[in-house]
């Protein structure tokens, strides 16, 4: 057995058999071992953004981790966007990145690089395996490493003669770090800030915006008049009718500051105290209220759920979770907008959806419209590092093959990963892109009034601008082989949004709305 | 004056003038400042691996660095791939790496990341602008650090506080390091290598693969008997009709192995001796043939040019190069072929030609087929990291608008940028793109065999296959605004080659090449 068929019997072993790739010589034994291990699921892409985004979505749906294949310091670098989202998401992902032979190191071929700095950038863990006879423990060191409590991307670098080399031993799998539990004297002393009656914010992120968490916030809520609150950017957001609504905190200070005006206690649990996402001049960065006390309820790695079912019973005993009732809004009609594409998806939205959303400007409106949709969950761009939502609903789809996948993509941020479509097209996977096409990268032009930056004159507006040519969305997926179709009123997005559903596999529908500001 | 002002102000001053940019809010100010420095001109690039690229390609043609414009750690990121090849092309490129505001940093907000160790893995030059006034003196140092001798990647983190703050100064060039002047004894003592009659293969590489060096080592060859080589992959090579022709050492070691067959002296000019591309069981990293010796005439940071005009003084005083003869191939005719689309490109290409290669396998004989066209400049795939043909050509363009640039693009390589065709359709550059559409990862078809993986079984090979669903690339470039066509014999192809390059702007041709091996 040689080094990488004891990898991948290993990663296997450990639960992890989807492998996103795109390999390069320095990977080719890995990828002639993938027959040996039948287990292990192979899948291309022809990008690294693509890979790195499909195993964010995989595992924040799976709930394990996907492996990564890619090929030495530049497919890392080419990952590195999505990576980042997946930090911040706190998914774990193993990447597995080929390298030169370990003699061969020295000389310095044109395809040597620093891949141990940039992987040392995410934050995470990071091996080089030495010998064959390591690679099988290194492995499973690195799958309960992406796994430890909270999640984070475990990046294993595989020189080409340890991967190739006889003597590879699979190892079994290592347990990882589970959550910490919370203490009882914190979930007490956050009892006694909700039992003060004074106004309370209780700030859910991570895994406490998942269902059975957000059932005890939801009590907690009711008995205390907490406003709860879920993270701005959750890595997956359970929500819809039969589940609690929680607001989500706004992108802008501005909306922060509205939703937080008369705070005094900020609970957090499973996330941190509220920042701006960027820097503005004159404006406040921390957007936790002026007078306003921080209480940690649980750690980014501590067991949340369980400690606000703690603090449920200790302040709301009796008092039941307040549950979305089931409201779909009317189908719009009429030319498309910023404010009717959005109900359009809030009619007909199917049960057990799972939304892939980089909507960004275009989808302001679309919390309101899906609040009572069926059950669904939403993916969203956690890092901010876009071109996310291609990869994602790719990754989500392979990991959820029963379940409609729906991703909800600007056009500012399509084309990063755009070959997510061939990937989806090759799976057959039922993925429902809809391009919200205003022809611009209309956050950025908001974000030029933000900033303070007034005198933006022609040249810099042209550089926020993607018409000229315009994009054809429908021509660019049809060339990577999924079907597409145009929407310019309500009425065709509805009708094209229906078939989409309906038929097997990919589907992209480009809807013509124009930019909300 | 604010920090971006003053920041393009000194770039332009010192010659900087192009900017391609894939901006976001903390590049905001920047953007608003271009209004401000009419001479700066900003380029939009959809993705970053298009904006480093295009970064590369202009600054191999124009002999003066571009400047990017990316956001935060995840834009440069994206944009590494592009920037090893340049890295290892010594191309000069002076990134703009926007950050969070100096006070923002502390809040670990989304985008936060480490953004220096990234930079850092480029072995260039990095500096975080600390200050507004500052930002002037930053920018001048970060372009003479790009263009020190032989160049390199200068990285320019500029929080957005220090973007926006008031009081920036700009600053006066600093004249970059010149390459060093080669030693007479060193030139004397290779002088004397090649006296001594032995087989000598002199290896030329960076500047040496320009004119005024390629004909003095032609001198120095037709005198003495040395074989002359240009590096496998060099940054700029001028060839064609007129100029010397010098054959290129081959990609796969056993080229180079038969290549340098009885060679007892490799004499170095502006580059490295040789190496394999990546390790083979069993087979040597070192392509230098045992017990030959390895001469540095002159390293990359000296001036490899005049070193090898005066070893030509010294060991050729009165021969003249020997230029190659204008000759083109016959128009072939019938089914393309991996042999005849290369007559076709021989046959019409047009006199100045920039040819971006990335054609890989499917451009084995493309050197034959040209060598006696008209002059032209050729801009090869320096470090390895696929996806760097589109943004090469698209900068090369921009640095030469009254030249055709001829792209060379395997499938396999043109989905990591394929944006790249939308800036060339924004700004109309004269690019004639052929995708040798084989259908797969042919050379990692190829490799697969070579690195001893002969088990490779249906997964293995479902990996390299770029079929199921077919690429269409006509339609992907229609949708970027790019005019395309389908060639399927060599009659089609020189048709719509011709056509493309009599008529402006962009265009593509989708060649039905079958794989070559």
């Amino acid at each position: 057995m040689n080094g990488a068929q004891s990898l991948i019997r290993t990663l296997v072993d450990a639960g992890v058999d989807v492998c996103f790739s795109n390999p390069g010589t320095s990977e080719m034994h890995f990828v002639a071992a993938l027959d040996s291990v039948p287990e292990m699921r192979g899948v291309l892409g022809l990008a690294e953004g693509v890979v790195t985004g499909a195993a964010d979505g995989y595992a924040r749906i799976a709930g394990r981790p996907a492996a990564t294949l890619l090929h030495l310091g530049p497919g890392l670098g080419n990952g590195l966007a999505n990576l980042h989202n997946a930090r911040r998401a706190h998914t774990p992902v193993v990447n597995v990145v080929g390298d030169h032979a370990t003699y061969h190191k020295r000389f310095d071929a044109p395809l040597e690089s620093d891949i141990e700095a940039v992987a040392g950038s995410l934050n995470g863990w990071v091996r080089r395996s030495d010998s064959t006879a390591d690679v099988g423990a290194d492995a499973a060191a690195a799958v309960a490493a992406a796994q430890d409590a909270p999640g984070r991307i475990a990046t294993l670098i595989l020189p080409a003669d340890v991967s190739w080399g006889d003597g590879g031993r699979p190892c079994a799998p290592v347990p990882p770090r589970a959550p910490k539990t919370v203490p009882e004297t914190t979930i007490k002393s956050v009892a006694e800030v909700l039992r003060t009656g004074e106004p309370v914010a209780l700030l859910l992120g991570g895994a406490a915006c998942r269902e059975r968490a957000l059932r005890a916030a939801s009590r907690i809520a009711a008995a205390t008049g907490a406003k709860p609150f879920v993270e701005t950017f959750p890595s997956r957001l359970e929500r819809g009718a039969g589940l609690p609504a929680v607001e989500r905190l706004g992108y802008l200070a501005e909306q922060v500051a509205y939703q937080l005006d008369g705070i005094r206690h900020v609970v957090v649990a499973g996330t941190r105290p509220p920042v701006s996402f960027f820097a503005y001049p004159g404006k406040a960065s921390d957007l936790v209220p002026e007078g306003a006390q921080v209480h940690t309820l649980a750690g980014l790695d501590e067991d949340v759920p369980t400690a606000l079912e703690h603090l449920a019973d200790l302040v709301a005993a009796d008092v039941p979770p307040v549950l979305a009732q089931s409201h779909r809004p009317e189908l719009p009609s009429g030319d498309l907008t910023a404010q009717n594409w959005v109900d359009v998806i809030g009619a007909l939205l199917p049960e057990g959806a799972i939304i892939a959303d980089e909507a960004n400007t275009s989808g302001l409106l679309l919390p309101g419209a899906t609040a009572g949709a069926p059950r669904h969950d939403v993916l969203t761009l956690t890092g901010g590092a876009i071109g996310q939502g291609m990869p994602v609903a790719t990754g989500a789809a392979i990991a959820a093959p029963d379940r409609p996948v729906i991703n909800l993509e600007s056009d500012g941020s399509a084309l990063y990963t755009i070959p997510a479509l061939w990937t989806q097209a090759r799976e057959n996977l039922n993925v429902t892109t809809v391009v919200l096409d205003n022809r611009a990268y209309a956050i950025l032009r908001m974000e030029l009034q933000r900033v303070g930056a007034e005198s933006a004159g022609p040249k810099a507006k042209g550089l926020l601008d993607l018409s000229g040519p315009d994009l054809d969305f429908v021509r660019i997926a049809e060339g990577m082989g999924v079907p597409a179709t145009r929407a310019t009123t309500a009425e065709e997005l509805a009708e094209q949004f229906r078939r989409a559903l309906a038929e097997p596999g990919p589907h992209l529908i480009d809807a013509m709305v124009p930019p909300i500001l």
